[in-house]
């Protein structure tokens, strides 16, 4: 049996509990843009329940051109107003350099990619480029509420980077 | 106060009743792909536990450049092998078309975005051809299991495109 099957029969139990629908937009407004890591559980880690908020991940918890397309969609046609941004620490993003990764693509495959992997060398200069990435954008109309993250996986805990 | 604070809030009492740190590569070896929607709680409808599965979410659920560099991330680097992919009813991606929103956005500000706004007009082709677009990619290792599903938002069961 795959992981996808076994996840499958986890989706019966909780269908078998679930009641709905919601409404599509999110109740509380918010945001979230988050790493894509197996441990940061962002629905346990906020409290957040189904139908609350956004939840936007990916390698890193970076913002490049989809992460702004997905806010401006989030903002623009579905009312969020308040954006979190969550790294964490132990990031597989601060184990290898974009060029060696691009060039062990290359040797394995003969293409380089021409996209960045986004690699960063600090979590808190990462997370307060990132901030500085979506206030720099002309696409997110509300910007007044954009606080950036730690998340801790030792302890579980957000740390905000100021 | 804010959403943020009281979301921060809740962060503390799930760091109360917090064990870790557990281990950086996925347990379960596999990668999520799934839409925002505030709806879609990924580790509920699929009973995932913190350690087990990188999540990738973005609006709609799609595939483009930035979730080809993290899916290439999960399996090259974290020993990722099966995708799945989650598209779900009632999305927001349904309700505006490409033209619309871009032109929405320069009326706005001036400015018409370079990017696609990825929306589509029927789920079950979005899935299949976010699927066609990942197993296109030079830079994805493993696409033996790359199989796509339908949320419900009604019924909380995931229904799989073929």
């Amino acid at each position: 049996m795959s992981v996808t099957d076994e996840l499958l029969a986890n989706n019966a139990t909780y269908a078998a509990g679930f009641s709905g629908p919601l409404p599509l937009p999110p109740a509380k407004h918010v945001a979230v843009l988050a790493c894509m890591d197996a441990r940061l559980n962002v629905y346990g880690a906020l409290g957040l329940n189904e139908g609350e908020s956004h939840v936007i991940r990916n390698a890193g918890g970076v913002v490049t051109e989809d992460e702004i397309r997905s806010l401006a969609i989030s903002q623009r046609l579905l009312g969020t107003k308040e954006i979190i941004l969550i790294h964490h620490t132990d990031c597989g993003m601060l184990t290898f350099s974009d060029v060696d990764f691009r060039n062990g693509i290359q040797d394995e495959t003969g293409i380089k990619p021409a996209w960045s992997s986004e690699a960063f060398e600090d979590l808190e200069t990462d997370v307060r480029q990132s901030i500085a990435r979506i206030k720099a954008s002309p696409f997110i109309p509300h910007k007044d509420s954009v606080r950036g993250f730690v998340f801790d996986v030792a302890t579980g805990r957000l740390n905000e980077v100021v």
